[in-house]
């Protein structure tokens, strides 16, 4: 079925010119309708096509993001909430126009509270932004999705990324939220206590909900002492089986790692070639060890004893902060390395993630996949996770190739359905995955719509994302 | 307001009639409506007194709870889930009357996989039960929250314990579950991949909804491999702020403790009593840290330093299983240890939670609220989490003593809400909290009763705990 009828999103012109006068008197130079404007506000960053919003309200305050999402409410007009613009399923588009709240001017640290580890802040804080005014407190807050994304936007997707195996997600990560729902209420979902059993959980429910149920406009997030001592390496494999099964042998052994990523052969030989390095071109491990100066010792020590076990090797390295960064900058210039391969070409990220048991099985036969339909698509992975991503190297002006990109994204997400897996470990299901969500959770997702049509009756917050769900 | 005005549970006795007579053809013997057996289903281990339910449904399979519900949903009845009956807020009581199915028959461990540290469980499964059959992997569930409660019901709850600190509570560790909503349908909430982002958090949303959302019927939970070593001991310190103040100094130092509690003198002195043991009657902390042999001999010393800094110590520990083992006795028998210092009283356990850095002062007002309304009560917490219990040794034939021990239960609620923390960590909200959801939440409970009627809206889960809500 066709996204557009996936997702029935009715376009209602009449309350969109009411809201749009409305929000111009309200906010003056504080709200935008022009083109180019609106365009940035909808820019995917995968093949699906840009649909831009009527309007942008630079907001500035919950306060004010409930007078919009009031003012919407009244003419049953859609808003969709954007940070950085970095989600990679179309979250931000508007298949039915309506108004952008950009949430960036929100960017407030609004306190540090460093004896109980937490913070609160506004959502267009980002992660690199908090990171750098924690600094010299001693504490950081870890996940890291790659993009210097904003922190509201990684709650609204349950972003995680390289260190998830050690940190959690900000599912894990969040306290307490505020969201504005449909009704324009603000709603504070949990105080600031570790742990409560107090009533449901709706921290979690607005976490990973991608506005389609309110829109955040505050965070409390758990923080991190700054460990000690880090060490980290990169260590070749035979194979990717051999390679997954050292991972699985580090977890169970209960070997606190705090980073652990499998890049594929293709991915490694894009690395060489982008930095000129001279790693092998074979799977290797990108890993990492946070603790003491004697703990990350003993862990790499350990780890190299169990990647012998299984073929690979030789387990390379260091406690040197410049050589770890170097490292790791290797591995985070993936996207680009992986551009690098074909000059002109557009990249499209997907993500899946399937029981740790399956993972092997599943890269490898999405390597196949991927030969067999004539594509080039590096692969990296979260392996402690059991998360991967393919960057599809594709030229965007080539219908073709666009059909055959998507047709292999389904069968990539339906493979790992297939294994007990899920079609999105981080990047969220926005647009692009709508039509797998059923195919994994079945009834699950007629408990999702009717919390969706109990909180957004008229279907106003980001509708067309997530749900399968039709217009009122 | 009193608490039956809060739940506002009508009796539906025409429905009820009708239902005990289906169930009984349909169940046999596995359907009891005898006086004692009610009584059983419906024993609050609190001042709350017994609700009994109108039948127990001795259930042996998802489709059976399916069709018990589908049977009382025809006729408007309430189904309320029993599994251990060990919770603590008078979750299992039935003020409508109604049908309690008793899961204690689903006792099945479906699968454990061991690469993927996950098990699939029936939700009678205990944590006892469930660790006895992982001897032989290795691998553990470390979640305790001391008795030997059901699975199921642990996840209802939300419950924890002493190594949340470390290892996480319920909700960090149910991978997946299948619930009976009042529909009758099964809902599966997740895949069994390690982490997702694909829709809701309906995981999340079940567990600690107290059986008024759905019945619990699998649980896919995380397993963890026994830790390598185990060093373990306790800790005097002059004050009750020494003692947090050190607890907070080893988190920020990102030392991994595994669990860490903190006794108070007076339960110290219980203990001493109970066991004939030679602890120093001042606040103390039994700590314990997991890890390799090297790694939790550093953790153990370098806690002995952070300790000496804030006027604790000796700081005594072993890693010698027996001496540990006696430790932690002595700690979990703080609730018998207790009860003996008052025969023939009975023990009212509550639980509230703050952030850490508030948490010698709440406890330290708890403390002389105690004295001043001449209670005999001791605390002991999971101090790591801002957790913290009181033990109040009450006469349950006292009314006036009743009211005593009610009236300070409701500052000590009102008193950790006040300090940005909840009015239950870990216990659940069951009866007993009612009240003080809307103190603590706001608006947040008008979210969780939308969602409530979006999913039972005849009210027929467990109605009358968790939510001030009317019946229809």
């Amino acid at each position: 079925m066709a996204l557009a009828d996936l997702q029935a999103v009715a376009r209602n012109d009449a309350g969109i010119a009411a809201v749009l006068g409305i929000l111009k008197q309200r906010f003056g130079d504080r709200f935008q309708t022009g083109a180019a404007i609106r365009g940035q506000h909808a820019h995917t960053t995968t093949y699906i096509p840009s649909q831009l919003p009527d309007g942008v309200a630079f907001v500035q305050s919950t306060e004010e993001v409930q007078e919009v999402v009031r003012i919407c409410g009244d003419y049953h007009v859609p808003v969709i909430p954007f940070g950085t613009g970095t989600s990679l399923e179309g979250h931000v588009n508007a298949p039915g126009g309506g108004i952008s709240i950009d949430l960036m001017g929100m960017n407030r640290i609004l306190s540090v509270n460093a004896e109980d580890l937490d913070c609160t802040i506004e959502p267009g804080v980002t992660r690199e932004d908090l990171n750098t005014h924690l600094r010299d407190t001693g504490l950081f807050f870890p996940i890291d999705p790659g993009a210097n994304a904003s922190l509201g936007g990684m709650a609204s997707t349950r972003a995680s990324g390289t260190n998830a195996v050690r940190y959690g997600t900000m599912r894990e990560n969040v306290l307490s939220l505020t969201a504005v729902t449909a009704d324009g209420k603000a709603v504070t979902t949990a105080r600031r206590a570790r742990k409560s059993s107090a009533g449901y959980d709706l921290t979690r429910l607005f976490v990973g909900s991608e506005g389609t149920l309110g829109v955040i406009t505050s965070l409390t997030l758990k923080l991190y002492g700054i460990p000690q001592a880090i060490s980290g390496g990169v260590c070749p494999f035979p194979s990717v089986e051999a390679a997954c099964q050292a991972v699985i042998a580090t977890i169970q052994m209960g070997i606190p790692v705090a980073r652990i990523e499998l890049v594929n052969a293709l991915t490694m030989r894009s690395l060489n070639e982008y930095s000129k390095l001279g790693y092998p071109e074979s799977p290797c491990l990108f890993v990492e060890f946070h603790g003491s100066e004697s703990g990350v010792k003993e862990q790499a020590e350990t780890f190299g004893e169990i990647v012998g076990e299984f073929g690979g090797g030789p387990f390379q390295w260091t406690n040197v902060a410049e050589e770890r960064t170097k490292l790791w900058k290797a591995r985070h210039d993936a996207y680009w390395a992986g551009l690098a391969m074909r000059p002109g070409c557009k990249g499209l990220s997907t993500d899946v993630c399937v029981p740790i048991s399956r993972l092997a099985e599943c890269i490898n036969e999405t390597e196949d996949d991927i030969a067999a339909c004539g594509l080039i698509a590096p692969i990296v992975g979260h392996v402690g996770d059991g998360n991967f991503h393919v960057l599809v190297l594709m030229d965007p002006d080539d219908p073709k190739e666009i059909e055959t990109t998507e047709a292999f994204v389904a069968r990539l997400n339906m493979r790992a359905i297939a294994m007990e897996g899920t079609c999105t470990g981080e990047h969220g299901v926005g647009q692009g995955k709508i039509a797998f969500l059923p195919h994994e959770l079945g009834a699950g997702v007629d408990v999702m719509r009717a919390i969706k049509h109990a909180l957004d009756p008229h279907n106003i917050m980001n509708p067309g994302k997530v749900l399968p769900i039709s217009a009122p």
